[in-house]
């Protein structure tokens, strides 16, 4: 049986990048696509590289007849899922791929200074981070996706402070971000002109609103409050995210950890101890590959993770959690291996 | 049922790609890969965003149990197939994406400068353009793979030459290359310093050893010698060739030849009529897109078609041959829509 | 003595570029700078990469005290430039980088769509192609600055087609862009996601602008009507254009009128015979360099022609145009090699 | 006057970087160029982009007449240099771009695997951080070039660790690379192909040889033994290096020390507190650009440096050091702006 799947908010990367999933997924069907601005419009005119595929025409959300889909992908822009969501049937299984569920409420409202405008409705969201929230998310009816960034961060860091390897009180994350993640609206920065042949850090000095995500989980998991430092750079990419987290611990530990964590994670790969991953070998992946190094400044390391940010850390994590909500094989759909070169 | 298929050359970007389609294909299984000088290593050392897959470790030819196997990919450099397919047991089917099967040995020895040493196995060698040659291929034992500018060219023009509807001594071939195009091999020219913010035109003036495939196909069409000129150009983009062809000739009726012959072709997109086609949109996929534009000055057109080099101009070519050669659908494994961005 | 110059609509690609150049140009201090949208602000705010110099605040250009400048440089949006000149002291000196005075009142209405606002200006501009152009640009009050890929296929083709070295009715210019010639202004394809990994063609069919440029300048040259085949393609590098003009004549000929004609031009730098330019090779240079090969098709040729386009392309070529008006030697504060890698 | 220069290894980026420098440059001439493998080539074959400039034809060492030089500017792989001064003319002033003079003979030996050739000669270099040695650099007879990395990062952090600002245990430096660090060798990894659409780190774990450098320095600066960590990551573009230092301090006092110590220096500019520089701005310069922001997390800041790593951080700062040691004013021939886009 093939699941009728809903996308809402079709005309941005994490939308294309969902069809695209979609495309040779044998348990799901594109049965409705919105995008309100560009209502009526083939998705080939909106995305060409689509145009072999057999696709509804784009329609407003009023327009999708709810009754005949199975769950809907929501990748509409920050603070718009929330009242949406609320309307939606509540047979209906939501995932949701923007930051509107990711958060307690609290920590919403600091982040993104507004109350939450459906907090009976997030106290119901799991968290999509499939790795770590697996049986919550196979129960759950709506699911929240993770930030890229906070993904990635936490795949490096989450068995480490867990297992109370590493200072909780030293933990500095440097990201280089390819630039899909800023996504496709129109902004000086994300020029071709202005981004090739630049790297500059953005959101300096804690002020990045994945981090709620970190101070939450983080905190969570350590049983005391958790602040790391991280900083994220545009290099100029089209997908990925990698993670240079320096952490004090002890390298051959800390290696140990995420390779037994992760040895049965069919889409987390620890690399052997010294190697460094890169960028390029997850590219268009579900995977993420880890890597730890010992630095000669004893009692410190290096753990590094990266992600294609359009795939792993949003679309691809979200068919993965789709997958566990419809009763599919959580791997379905997503052993497509990296492009190179 | 599975068949078992060796790669004989697995270090190279074509073989690369040759796994990363095989992987989710589910008629082909990668029974033995090759690199004489990298043979003992496993191939996530040569290749590490294949490292999720279970392959076999790189042995050298002679160490393949060719009884094993059901069909040999060769993607060794131009010259190196001749004596080795030769010696291949005459059970074995064989698709060659190199240049050694592709031409008529006269044609062969005019362009590679040497004799060729297999003209026999050669007479017999099918030409892999698949959408011309489909059922020739079928039943082949050896198909040679095209030039991936050949491929790319002859989508464009073959059905305008074969119908006349362009003057043919005046077609000009204006190419812009990705760099795969030109392997993993070390050269200067090639290193990211040199091509980043460059374009160059190279093989200049009528030297690029492609021609040979268009002298002997596009006469063979036109029952008369034709000869184009034609000039690639390396760009900075990693996968891709975009060919700008000038003709003379009514741009409707061209349009309308094209859409009429591509209609049934799983991979081939003819736009509408006007449209130009973009090289990122096939990036990754086995899709050929088409465009046609008439020109202010009367009785010009352009037709212009993009693939990328890697997949339908190479390796994805030869696993559509294969799937032909070994019974299965033409399209089977090869679905996978482009990565954009 | 410094000439003191005004950059009116500075805060654009060619804004920023002439300020760069003039930063280490002996004769020309910038003594305004305009952007009405942006007054107020420091260019080192739109444009931090010029910090360290000591620059004028932006201003609207009302607020431009014109009896204190010698010669205006105006990089304003197409269309704006016409009513603005008439409205300046008529002993100011202006080069305009737009394209407003450009073309006859005739042509301009032809490409642009409007009647020309100023057209007894027009009659007296002067066309700013410096090398064919260089007595009259000397004595002139305003000059009108190229099209950037107007230039770059003057430069191959003026010489021959002014010598009846080519067939005038067969003359493809296939050319390759990069994004800044589409300036600074937001639009969704000119977004890094969209443009890295692609090659596209535009204004296709004979609609770009610039072959106003063309038709006027070879008609008149050739005494007869020419119309060239003109198709631009955007590449993904940030300067260059380069030029494949495909001609019908004899190469050796071509070759030694290019020689010839360039053999005492500063910026013209003509290759051996059989030699292709590399965009790379002129990239932030006031430079071009010319190739000519021969084809193995018999009386064909291409000649290749690369500049940079924000440089010798506009505002390069504006400064070269400046330093002849205000009686500087004509290569002053332009000698600048190009960047590389 | 103008002095004569010669260029000892001069078909690499850095001696093709000198060569663009020395072009503009009113006080320097190149006298002779010279590289082993490429004696004879004219250098536009090797580095087409100086074919404008009237250069001497490379040679080996031994054919260059150093009676008629004043000063060397010696750009050859790490150790060869050694042998080499200590052969020249005691009067010959000389730039080292390399790292035979860089450290003392004891940290040689431990970066560098093997014993000093040269131990006299290199008691008598002087470290070419100009901004911090440049007394001693006007008289010295012999300067070394420091690292790429190794100035980035000082400019970051000398001034904070002489005035105890920071945590001397608790520095952690992340570094983007450009390409052009790792020269033009033939290297696979350095391929466009498998560089583009890549971020990897490399040298991991504290073994990159610049670590030698910050050893020394700061180790001297701080009157105590000063390790830090220290992970650059290739990033593709062409020029530049920015690096991210994570450390413990106060933002505001950082800030201000660093204000205070470039505030007279030509080629420091230190951003308004909270804003951080991009890579793309110092592109073509000798322009070093800083950035201080504090964190959320209490007691903690982030120093971000940005310059092009083959001029400020190579052949600009060699002929910031050369103009010093030849009496000329520091900044002749170096307030080039930045190239941008």
């Amino acid at each position: 049986m093939t699941a009728n799947v809903a996308i809402l908010g079709a005309s941005g990367y994490t939308g294309a990048e969902l069809v695209r999933l979609i495309a040779t997924h044998p348990g799901l069907r594109v049965g409705a696509l919105t995008a309100d601005r560009k209502a009526g419009q083939a998705m080939a005119q909106v995305f060409p590289h689509l145009r072999h595929l057999d696709l509804p025409v784009l329609t407003t959300i009023d327009a999708v007849d709810f009754g005949a889909v199975d769950l809907a992908f929501v990748a509409l822009p920050h603070g718009l899922s929330q009242a949406l969501v609320k309307g939606l049937p509540a047979s209906l299984k939501v995932v949701d791929l923007g930051a509107d569920f990711r958060l307690s409420p609290s920590e919403y409202e600091t982040w993104y200074g507004a109350p939450h405008a459906a907090p009976d409705l997030q106290a119901t969201a799991v968290y999509g981070l499939t790795e770590f929230h697996r049986e919550a998310i196979r129960d759950a009816r709506l699911v929240a996706g993770t930030g890229c960034n906070a993904a990635t961060v936490q795949f490096a860091l989450r068995p480490l402070i867990e297992a109370r390897l590493i200072d909780l009180d030293d933990i500095v994350c440097d990201l280089k971000n390819g630039v899909s993640g800023a996504g496709r609206s129109l902004r000086e920065a994300m020029l071709f002109g202005e981004r090739s042949e630049d790297v500059a850090g953005y959101s300096q000095g804690g002020r990045h609103r994945h981090l709620g995500e970190f101070d939450e989980h983080f905190s969570r998991l350590a049983g005391r409050e958790v602040r790391i430092v991280f900083t994220p750079h545009l290099v100029p990419v089209n997908r990925g995210i990698l993670a240079s987290c320096y952490v004090k611990g002890d390298a051959g530990a800390i290696h140990a950890a995420l390779a037994s964590r992760y040895a049965q994670e069919p889409f987390c790969i620890v690399l052997p101890f010294g190697d460094l991953p890169s960028m390029a070998h997850v590219q268009g992946s579900n995977f993420v590959h880890l890597g730890v190094v010992g630095d000669r400044v004893e009692g410190r390391a290096m753990v590094v993770a990266t992600l294609d940010n359009l795939a792993k850390g949003s679309s691809g994590q979200a068919i993965q959690n789709a997958n566990l909500m419809l009763g599919l094989d959580e791997t379905v759909g997503l052993m497509l291996p990296p492009i190179f070169p």
